[in-house]
């Protein structure tokens, strides 16, 4: 039996952990038989190194059984799924998601986590609306599962502790962006959902983690093996990511984006998302016969309303009163009545006439998060409050002094740096330009 | 200014940390400001990455300027000396050296190591004395300088605090045998005793640390190069390490060899290293002309007994009664008077006849470790007094059940895996072989 510092020296050297190797490993991480800088050792030369393909699985698993798997009744068989996404500005997905597929039958055990950085997270969207507890026991899962259809919860102690502990190890010593870890990191914790179908939306572009189609590719076939691996029917849908996804960023103005989705009046950029992630699901766990009848079906669950209703049963389930539930899924809600608002709101007008070529996400993300909406350190506070609407739409002709960000904030006022770098994020064109704008969707792994 | 993780991802990326960067992260380890993850990540990131030679000189100050940096008076200038060795099993050259240099007018504040694994550590064989005291008050140490010329002490809290913390770190995190990092912490630790002169044994073979030539010259390079840009004046002399250096191995059986070499019965490969460091150093500091003269000198003042009355009065000044330490350095010393002896003394005996070919050193001081005589873990206590002493020489011709290993132990009996294995270490050839003996000294960096 190899000693803590043998592995490391080995994974090191280049060469190959067996599966026992990296189970030692992780058994000395969850049971803190191993010293904090070991572990930060072997992450970065894990991450120097890589891992293949198998012993990526290997990790995934070992990962994976270092906690609670959850179990779920046998009539559910086929019917449990799951959505990932390697994360956007704006990604509200989840949200109007979860609902969609409870409403069409599915079960959706969906575990989700907090934003870092500039990227926005699903527990804290949600969390912006008073009462929503993200926290839920074990065992209350299987009732709202039967009840609902779907849950949005967070990580649990019990559930995936190698991650919790390597994530906040990685985050300190950056070697988060490492494909196997990556992997290791989603799918132990999808796995330990006991899920049947996955779909995983892997986003690239200057927005993304990943900044070319290739290197996407790539993450999204380790994803995908690593799930398939653990007996999860898996697909991974490459998507686009240049502009932020509909048209606000932040925390409670991406809540009210989702429920007006959810009332039939969504961003078609979020809408095709959402239909064609669906659609897959639909389509994996045999609900439908084609992508396209997925898609409508998923479709007519949002406008029709179904999703609405299970969005409103959710937030019940977890925790918001009946009261503003019912207020915030009503057809003229005055969001505002449940949702805390910013002190202040600005609006930033065009400097010159032009058409709307783009949008730099990042950069609007990264001025909200100085703004106070998001955390440069796991565990910090955020302000749900802030955030920004954009009120112009790619390809729009817009005069100068045209209002083009809604900015919600709390600070007296926007510094001029924060100003003009909010407006740097707009990139106006001349007449004859056009945005390079379609679908979002690039392509599946592996293709249907 | 970067943050602990972008100074990580930096160096994990393949660039070049700044100065200020390397200032940077050493503040942070002395001043605690770090995640111990992170100390681990960044050295796996420059174990992995190496450093250019400009930076690791850069590493070298800064790792000096972490603590106190010691200062002489002015008309010492040019004849503050030390030497360090890259070790090697029954490397006992500093005992004799360091009296030897004092006895010439050299003044030698040595700040020595304790042992690690199967390597042995001068600090570990003089506690092998009693009342050796190895901790002396920094404002001690000048006055030592002065009336005997060299002490032999260990590393304070105060002195390169740096190194103490990063090499506790290097042990756990299998970093240890990093290029950059071997020279910051042997020059910086050599920097901050304000050197003028210091020669380095820089050991290759299959017993030592360097398997061969090549990446001992590398070593050596930049050790010479980062003693050069801290202003003192640097040679490494590249020494050959297959068999053990001299005839004994341990802790007080090493001290025994070292009186003995003290009062002119030294084994020729121990004299040969004393003589030609020393002959560098006075050649250095310009004490004499030429290497030769040099080292007749040295060996003149231990053949005289000048060396051996500086080494008594070192030991009194370390805290050895006079009583003890006259009685060590009296021509025809019971040794066991003063120091220890082990419960346990076997002899083995030649299973052939044949010529000595050679003698593996490693495999010996494996079972010594085994036994008690060496530390797995730095701070684990050790027995001084177990230890083996060589009956044969190389080339010697022996008949079968010639005695040629006397091993002192404490336990009720060695173990038939033991005494297999060292009696694997001695290599016996025909009447016609001829080990590969000769000069243990190759080459000096820079040439002479």
């Amino acid at each position: 039996m190899l000693s803590i510092p043998d592995l490391i020296r080995k994974k090191r050297d280049g060469g190959t952990l067996s599966d026992e190797d990296i189970r030692l490993f992780l058994q000395a991480v969850v049971q803190q038989n191993i010293q904090e800088a070991q572990i930060g050792a072997m992450l970065m030369a894990i991450w120097l190194k890589g891992m293949v393909d198998t012993k990526t699985m290997a990790l995934t698993k070992e990962m994976m059984l270092s906690g609670e798997v959850m179990s779920w009744p046998e009539e559910w068989a086929g019917l449990v799924v799951d959505k990932h996404s390697t994360g956007g500005v704006g990604d509200k997905v989840s949200l109007v998601l979860a609902p969609a597929l409870a409403a069409c039958g599915l079960k959706v055990p969906m575990i989700s986590g907090r934003g870092l950085c500039h990227t926005g997270g699903t527990l804290d969207k949600l969390e912006s609306i008073p009462g929503f507890n993200i926290y839920q026991p074990l065992q209350k899962l299987q009732g709202m599962l039967e009840e609902v259809g779907c849950f949005i919860v967070g990580q649990t102690e019990t559930l995936v502790p190698a991650d919790r502990i390597l994530y906040a190890v990685r985050d300190a010593t950056s070697t988060v962006d490492s494909l196997p870890l990556i992997t290791g990191s989603i799918i132990s914790k999808k796995a330990a959902e006991s899920l049947s179908c996955l779909v995983l939306d892997v986003k690239f572009g200057r927005s993304a983690l990943y900044k070319d189609l290739a290197s996407a590719k790539e993450q999204a076939q380790s994803l995908v093996n690593a799930g398939n691996s653990l007996g999860i029917n898996t697909r991974a849908v490459l998507t686009h990511m240049n502009t932020p996804i509909g048209r606000c960023i932040g925390n409670s103005v991406e809540v009210i984006e989702s429920l007006e989705t959810l009332k039939g009046n969504g961003p078609s950029d979020l809408m095709e998302l959402v239909t064609t992630l669906g659609g897959v699901l639909l389509l994996m766990t045999g609900s439908v016969s084609s992508l396209s009848e997925g898609s409508r079906v998923i479709s007519e669950s949002v406008i029709g309303g179904a999703a609405l209703a299970k969005f409103q049963a959710m937030m019940e389930a977890q925790g918001v009163t009946n009261k503003d539930a019912r207020s915030l899924c009503s057809p003229h809600a005055d969001y505002y009545s449940v949702l805390r608002r910013a002190q202040h709101q600005t609006e930033l007008q065009t400097h010159t006439d032009g058409v709307v070529i783009e949008i730099d996400g990042v950069v609007l993300a990264e001025v909200l998060h100085q703004l106070g909406a998001g955390r440069t350190k796991a565990g910090e506070p955020i302000n749900h409050s802030v955030g920004a609407e954009l009120l112009v739409s790619l390809g729009q002709s817009v005069n100068k002094g045209h209002p083009w960000l809604r900015v919600h904030f709390e600070s007296p006022i926007l510094t001029s740096d924060q100003t003009s770098r909010l407006q740097n994020a707009l990139n106006l064109g001349g007449s004859g330009d056009r945005p390079l704008q379609g679908s979002l969707i690039e392509e599946m792994i592996p293709p249907l």
